[in-house]
């Protein structure tokens, strides 16, 4: 009756046996290709062997402590990447590896690109190697407790004082004060800061500038500048993100960063040639979030597929007496086996992302700018979406694993806190979306005035509402039986049909909308442009998913021998299989969109929901298959539920042997600390008798 | 242009100046009732006088240091329970109000009830006195490593040794360690063991057992028994939820709770007459939890609404010149304003609840159990539905908030941390929706083989569906207007419409599903009954909400004063407002299910959409009124973000002042700790010179 602890080894050993596929074909996938893969095993195995790096208290400690043990960690982590010089990227995944939000995080992923991007050639000649070695150690400091991603309402001054040729960096207001700076805190020597630059009591706008911020000689913070960390937050345990004010703080002239904008010695304001090329950072970080999420999902779907493998509850299968596997429950599979399909769906999109935004650098550099609001409005749209997928998705499979999901042991929850950032920063998620929607429009009504306007790919659906639309609307889904749902056209076109009516609709809703209701005009059609975004972005997803799978592993290479060709089927059956589910998921979830203009019928409705269901029990097979893809360590995943060998309850009973109520906190013979002063009185009946006689 | 901290105070204030009604009218609904509200405002002075209970420091501690904080708290709570003689609810408030998860708080809302409902009447002579004065702490063992809920699963055993007249408790397994176990891990001398009853060989499935774990005279572990605190969980932080293992401990056979089954001297073993009287605990703790469910979006939606009126970003209003208010954003609205709507909805649903369990109770003490299924099942229904409607409208309210939702000061995340608990503790809730599920199936084919079956009021719709098929599946929503839908019978007509429909089909699947594929039968229908519960709950919210406030609320009482009157109808309507919020949310969320059989027309649909967006404008102006209904204390509270005056941003400026990294890990220089031994290296360079050259 009862899984002992060999049994859960068995139950997933009988999984690997039962996969269809060979899942270290699938690795690569996830970490950017078969060479870099190498790499960056290289760099876990690297931090793996360091005790610096070792995460087995991580559950136990509280802020204090967390910050304390990062700190060994910046340390170390510096003399590790000087000795081997690592590359950027191995740079990164040592980070990510570590798994911990180290203070010095944003070094290399915010501060350096802002000062790369913004800064002269001449102020990066004696800025860049400093930084780069850690000398200077820097934080990028914009948000304020009154104002974040809006750059215009910033109310942080930098004032031209001609006569000394100096800048005055300046906190007028409470609200002005910057908020959430990471590494300020307590630990950066130099921030770059936002601030409204103005000149002879004119205002130019929120301009960059580089602000020593504690002496390097002994660290103390420098003249002006109060400086707190802010205190505890969800996730981002270790980090010091900084609360700032400034005193009217004098930094020369040469330290605003004038790659773009410049300021002379007499205090001549001149703009940059291209004012849009100021923006290239948020569209890094998006993209890297999409990625991001991507591992996110995928480390939750590990924990959560191997765990619901391993714990068995319920019916008494007949065959074996044994209790039944949760992961055959469709009630399982429906908040687990998504996740997986998910971040497959999401890492195709990555990967098309990255490749757009390559070739808008690539463009870029020659010149040709025209990729810009792609880029800007694809990256925005997909972070928007891939993020909050990733948030509520591993929420959703925490929930499926059952009382231990609730212990920090699971490992389904520290690194979610931190992932729970994401939905909010680099753009709130629902504002992001009003950007997708106002460049679908705009997409709209050029396309109304004059139909050979130029659509990029993933827009070009929009004609089809532009044309006619009572043509449009007459539109059913060609779907006679439930097997023609899983004809990638079909299932493309009913997302492009839910979009493209989503747009006109929008478009209606907009002419409808007087400037006197409400916030007024835009800001009223907030809920249209959430629900048309999100459609837009599910149809990309869609798409990506579906070519990407089919570029990578529709193999038609004839010469494969006939054995080769079998495992390359069943792989590529095996990729598809999810690529239904993440398409069927999504269709079930949206139903109503795809319902309301009668779209879909009723009968097709009802095949959406058997063939998501089917998707469910096509995937579970390989389920486990899949979550050895993702290619996490047992270090990294730091679970007592999703280790590779699946003794989950072992796990569990073996961790607690760490947690300091066990070791500090009780004495050799079993007695907890503060017994004799808080508890014994009570059980010694010294705290007075007791009787109800409420006089309250 | 900014927002100044006295803009924050003015802008509340603004709010409350707006509000139709008088918010003090509506509190008495979310404490059952005057009187009671001031015996509870009473316990909550009682704390806040005490220093003992000061939650100041509350985001800054670790585990560790909460457990050990919450000690004192637990004496000092035993010695002004006695000293004043706190009536249970007077307890359990003062508990709840110390917002603190103390390791004795499960002794009077489980131990205690499980020891009156299972001990027999000599038993609690001897056991309830020192239980009730907290000289013996107990706790409730039934949760295993391997099992939760299911007792029949259990396997701990306690095997009857007919010779010394004792049971011997014993862990065989691993998996049959007991987890979970609050209190257990550090503090408790007593605990009632689910143990699997064996006599001479026989096994008698589980039952409870006192068994004492702890020295009374020094608080040692007793021979045979192995406990330790088994580590750090998502929320419950200061409780010691306990892993025990039993080597084959004897305790006397009078330490079997034997209210219902008995064991005699020679080892006989007698039934309890009613077996189902066993089951009661449950439903008392499920029910509690409808209300808990009702003050955590409470809770929630108070900080979100109030930090959503202060917080003024984007579009500059031209009559004011400020930016607006978040709050007036349909986005910000949609994520905040149906939280306190669902509020409102579960209270008044939890009032049913108890009333129907009170019915049935006093109906047990005469022997009529014919409520007992009805209560099961929509105290399941009703737990599984509210709980998660509570934890993810919290999470997304939370994320309305911008960046600051993400710091601890904004108190939206630790009491939701441990709110989570309740979504799978009591019943994991995808599996209640399955009893649910069974029950309305079983109605529905007692119906269709017998009319004249008994129907409670919540199930009497499901006979619309059993007289004739084709004619249930012709009707259509009646709404000739938008306005239509704001009829109550339209509205009830329609959910009504939904789960009868649902339950056909659920009926329909059964008969279709073999016992060959899949798991087999009833279990491939999870997501079926999944449907279907939320459907039936769905109905039964609405129902509940529309009876209350009517009752509550409309008032024909013709003798008031013409200026009541209008006051009466004021409230009447505000109230009205978020019902209507609260039924096309719900609508607009479930839309696919109305409209995937014709029931709502393309134009119906278009209408729900509608009128939920203009239940969002309704509710506005009087969300902060709303606010200020649910009677929160700013101490509770403890949010920088959601006080009652409305100063966010000076709240969260000043509690960085407690910060340890500030305070204790900074020196009088302002340097952190470890500045020389691991930053000092990095920034003068003593940790070697950079250059990638990756040899990886």
């Amino acid at each position: 009756m009862s899984s002992s602890i060999d049994q859960q080894h068995v139950d997933i050993m009988a999984e690997r046996a039962k996969c269809t596929f060979d899942p270290a074909v699938l690795t690569p996938l996830f970490y950017g290709g078969e060479e870099n893969l190498k790499r960056l095993k290289a760099v876990e195995a690297m931090v793996d062997s360091d005790p610096v790096f070792n995460r087995e208290d991580q559950y136990f400690l509280g802020r204090t402590e967390r910050f304390k043990r990062a700190l060994p960690m910046v340390k170390r982590y510096v003399e590790l990447r000087n000795q081997h010089g690592l590359t950027p990227d191995e740079s990164a995944h040592f980070r990510k590896y570590i798994d911990d939000y180290i203070p010095v995080n944003l070094q290399e992923s915010m501060f350096l690109p802002v000062l790369q991007a913004q800064a002269s050639d001449e102020q990066l000649q004696q800025w860049l190697p400093p930084a780069q070695a850690f000398r200077h150690i820097g934080c990028y400091a914009q948000t304020e407790l009154g104002h974040g991603s809006n750059l215009n309402n910033l109310e942080t001054t930098a004032t031209f004082d001609v006569e000394r040729d100096q800048w005055i960096i300046h906190s007028p207001t409470q609200s002005s004060a910057k908020f959430w700076i990471g590494s300020l805190g307590k630990i950066a020597t130099h921030a770059i800061v936002q601030a409204k630059l103005i000149i002879f009591g004119k205002d130019y706008g929120a301009h960059p500038f580089l602000v020593p911020v504690r002496s390097l000689r002994d660290h103390t913070l420098l003249p002006g500048i109060m400086i707190k960390d802010q205190g505890p937050k969800q996730g981002a345990v270790s980090m010091d993100n900084g609360y700032a004010r400034f005193d009217n703080v004098r930094i020369p002239r040469e330290n605003m960063l004038m790659r773009f904008s410049k300021v002379s010695r007499d205090g001549t304001f001149s703009k940059p040639p291209h004012p849009k090329l100021a923006y290239g950072g948020m569209t890094t970080v998006r993209t890297a979030l999409i990625s991001a999420s991507a591992m996110a999902m995928a480390r939750g779907a590990t924990i959560a597929t191997r765990y619901c493998a391993v714990r068995r509850q319920g019916t008494v299968q007949p065959a074996t007496g044994l209790e039944t596997q949760v992961l055959d429950y469709p009630s399982v599979q429906s908040r687990v086996l998504p996740l997986i399909s998910h971040a497959f769906a999401t890492i195709f999109s990555a990967d098309w992302m990255t490749e757009l935004y390559a070739q808008y650098n690539s463009n870029a550099s020659t010149g040709d700018i025209s990729l810009l609001k792609d880029v800007h409005v694809y990256s925005s749209g997909l972070k928007s979406y891939c993020t909050k997928l990733g948030a509520d998705g591993i929420e959703e499979a925490r929930r499926a694993l059952g009382g231990h999901g609730y212990s920090l042991f699971s490992g389904m929850i520290d690194f979610h806190r931190q992932f729970l950032a994401a939905v909010t920063y680099e753009g709130e998620n629902a504002l992001l979306t009003q950007q997708v929607s106002r460049y679908l429009l705009k997409l709209y009504k050029d396309l109304l005035r004059d139909s050979k306007t130029h659509l990029s790919a993933p827009s070009r659906y929009i004609a089809q509402v532009t044309s006619s639309y009572s043509e449009f609307v007459s539109q059913r889904c060609q779907a006679q039986t439930l097997q023609d749902l899983y004809q990638p056209e079909v299932i493309i076109r009913a997302f492009q049909h839910r979009a493209a009516r989503l747009i006109h609709e929008l478009a209606e809703a907009e002419k409808r909308t007087s400037n006197g209701a409400g916030v007024g005009g835009w800001s009223d059609l907030n809920l249209e442009c959430m629900r048309l975004s999100k459609a837009h972005v599910q149809l990309i997803m869609v798409e990506n998913f579906h070519t990407g799978l089919e570029r990578h592993y529709n193999n038609n290479n004839n010469n494969s021998s006939s054995s080769n060709k079998e495992k390359e089927l069943a792989l590529l059956a095996a990729v598809r299989s999810l690529f239904y589910l993440h398409v069927f998921w999504t269709m079930e979830t949206e139903l109503a969109e795809f319902l309301e203009d009668g779209y879909l019928s009723s009968q097709q409705a009802a095949w959406v929901r058997q063939a998501y269901k089917d998707s469910l029990a096509r995937v579970r097979p390989n389920a486990v298959g899949f979550s050895d893809a993702f290619g996490f360590s047992d270090t990294f995943l730091n679970s007592a539920l999703g280790s590779y060998d699946g003794r989950a309850y072992a796990r569990l009973a073996a961790m607690t042997e760490l947690e300091p109520l066990n070791k500090d906190l009780t004495d050799e013979k079993g007695v907890i600390w503060g017994y004799e002063e808080y508890l014994k009185p009570i059980i010694t009946g010294q705290v007075g008798p007791f009787r109800v006689k409420s006089k309250l």
